[in-house]
């Protein structure tokens, strides 16, 4: 029979089970600590009514995403009815506004699930990936101290997940929008242009950036371009320096004071809800996108990795479902695109090799063995140990290089000799060493040793 | 501006938060069992190349496949090249073939995803929904051990469920066929159209069912008839009676002999694993897929609802991934349908209603008390329990009905007068009672309810 080459499409990230636990306990961590801070999860269906997902037509979104057919619809052709969801936000708006009248608000969601993408093929480009969300949804109005929660519960995931020092980056749109207007730039468009260009500042330098803000596509004052450039280079190491800093911008417009206000207030609750100076901090250049955020917006960097970007993004929006209901529903959110993330850290070498999930292997040398292997089995499961049993058998050498390879921390052997005592031997594959116990003692020896490991990795 | 109707398509199963957690927890509780069993996760994409998905073309499967096309692909018409995989078997076989050489084998795998089939919609027909899948899979040859220990791992798994008494039956494809071929049935379509009519026993009577296989479409003897009638209605209710039933069946073809010998190691093996006599029986009434499953076979039922059919199948296999490589690769695996379980005990009102993942709720009267309520919020997270802070404060009747609604069991009040004693009350909202404690030991108090708490449930 004619072969076919087994193989995924191009940009998905398949994990072997090793890499899978790593990721898995990245999830876990995460979910955690979403729960620690009283989100509530939701998982929506990966197919969506096209019309839904689609609303605003035409644009990037609409390019990049992949439609679904069943075999009948595909006969009759015409444009498809369904389509795969490009990220979490979209849905999340769907179903507050579908099941509204069943939830309780502000609505506290997290999610944790794959979207799909068109992307062109390219490294570090990926056309399923996972998101995992938090949003907190008002119904007419929303509180500014969310937007503090919402750095909290970031800085105890990350912390949790170990990946290093981090940064949470605060900015304000209203702030920034309130910058431009003062210098008569009130479009939204052309203040994006100028934020491109001043992205540039690190690549060309300031004189680079300063000549094209004064040339003939942005027209500014050579004094206007400084200003831009200094207030998109502000960046604080403390809380009151953040603070120092914003009143040191000058007054500016309504819209300018609002938005130093909220950064203000926003600032202050981060620092009240326990997260420490250096978790944080003020960054004038961070805009997000145009459309859809409105007040705060944030970004996370690793500290000693500046090159691998933002690894955690979101911010305030003014009304969350506006294209499927009428009520209003204000929200503040931030997602982390966990497979990317992922597979940077394993890039840049960040990513320790995870211990199996299992964590005793029983060895087995002979049939007559077979019921006190299964017995022993079942009473370390019994207690809670992940264990697998080598009901094949077979060599003990060739077990236990295998228990070793597969990460597998523990072997017990209960050898004819060692049974005859009264005993099981217990090898500790990653320190190299064995010890032997009273058979009725292994649960609470092996249960001792496990715990001992918990306590170090915490 | 129009308003887009906020919906989803037929078939998907989308959950409210509480019900969301209760599956959640339903899915943890099959991850602790499969781990706990030392069975390994992966995740493989949704999107597949459909010749990787399509092998055997034409047939039922290919009509509830849903293709994926992006834009560009669309614009081009033609054959779509990806769709979303329809369960996670074929997958599993690609995944195996395509990384080979990075497993060990027996490969013990679990993977629980969702899974997407264009069925016609129908109340109780899921388009999109979860499987919860384990597989053993050998290379070249794998022991029938591992036949055994695929209902060791379902029963720990149904019994920490807790959605009441539960039977796996057991049958073997071998005995099955062998016990056909001696009455001179030896095609393999003509045997499944004999266990369709018989599956019909309980609705058409005896009578009826003899009539049509002594009838002109079979041919069969009346003594061959009520041969098959009686070979189908074996049902044990004990080890021992499992065992005298085989026994009982007279001899038959080489190939009956074989199924025979299996079914027998593998009911001993089972006892052995200590699976209690109650939780598993023989039924020979089963025979699965046709094509697929050669040895064992399984299905699970809940002996108090047998209306609700098998919750749990699956069976051994010859050779996983004969499509994508020439190794040899038998396995034995089961699938749970989670999707349609959960709905179905929701439907027969077996569902419980989880309390919230939220554990505490930290109210709040007036602005002045937010730093101690953030303060406490900190401690109780930090202490590992879940906690939501009504940061929008108001009056404190209602954040109790809300957190009631919620399902939350505790709310914490820090009151003016409570502080001013250097102390704060707990609610218990599930009890309906209230205490003081001071103000240093509110984390200590918590944690022991909530470890009474643990204990009631397990």
């Amino acid at each position: 029979m004619a072969l076919t080459t087994p193989r995924t499409m191009p940009g998905v990230l398949e994990l072997l089970p090793r890499e899978q636990i790593a990721f898995q306990r990245m999830l876990d961590t995460i979910r955690r600590g979403f729960e620690l801070y009283g989100f509530l999860p939701i998982e929506t269906p990966a197919i969506e009514f096209a019309d839904i997902l689609l609303t605003k037509s035409g644009g990037e979104t609409e390019r990049q995403v992949y439609f679904v057919q069943s075999t009948g619809a595909l006969e009759q052709s015409g444009r498809p009815e369904l389509a795969l969801r490009f990220d979490l936000t979209v849905p999340l708006a769907r179903y507050v506004a579908e099941h509204e009248r069943d939830l309780a608000f502000p609505f506290r969601r997290y999610q944790m699930q794959r979207v799909y993408r068109g992307e062109r093929a390219q490294r570090g480009r990926f056309r399923e990936f996972y998101q995992c969300d938090i949003d907190v949804i008002g119904k007419d109005s929303l509180s500014i101290r969310y937007d503090a929660e919402i750095p909290a519960v970031i800085h105890a995931v990350f912390r949790a997940l170990d990946i290093g020092a981090f940064t949470i980056q605060l900015n304000n749109r209203k702030l920034m929008r309130g910058f431009f207007e003062g210098l008569g730039i009130g479009e939204g468009e052309k203040q994006m242009l100028v934020l491109r260009e001043v992205d540039k500042l690190d690549k060309r330098g300031p004189d680079h950036v300063r000549a094209v803000l004064t040339g003939e596509a942005f027209g500014l004052s050579s004094q206007a371009a400084d200003k831009v450039m200094r207030f998109v280079g502000i960046r604080s190491t403390s809380l009151a320096e953040a603070l120092a800093q914003l009143d040191a911008l000058g007054s500016g417009t309504e819209t300018f004071e609002q938005g130093r206000a909220e950064l203000r207030e926003v600032l202050d609750t981060v620092a009240a809800f326990g997260v420490p100076e250096s978790g944080f901090a003020l960054n004038l250049s961070i805009a997000r996108g145009l459309d859809y955020y409105t007040g705060t917006v944030y970004e996370t960097t690793l500290n000693e990795h500046p090159d691998i970007g933002s690894i955690c993004s979101g911010g305030r929006y003014d009304n969350l479902a506006a294209n499927y209901t009428k009520s209003m529903l204000p929200g503040v959110g931030i997602s982390i695109g966990l497979t990317r993330l992922f597979w940077q850290l394993r890039e840049a070498g960040l990513l320790k090799t995870a211990d199996s999930s299992v964590q005793v292997l029983v060895t087995q040398m002979d049939d007559a063995q077979l019921p006190v292997c299964l017995a022993i089995a079942k009473e370390l499961r019994d207690a809670g140990i992940a264990t697998e049993i080598a009901l094949e058998g077979g060599k003990l050498g060739k077990q236990l290089k295998y228990a070793d390879r597969a990460g597998i921390r523990f072997a017990v052997v209960a050898g004819e000799d060692e049974l005859a005592r009264g005993a099981v031997a217990v090898k500790d594959l990653r320190r190299g060493d064995q010890f032997e116990v009273p058979r009725a003692e292994l649960v609470k020896a092996l249960r001792v040793e496990l715990a001992q490991d918990e306590v170090q990795r915490a």
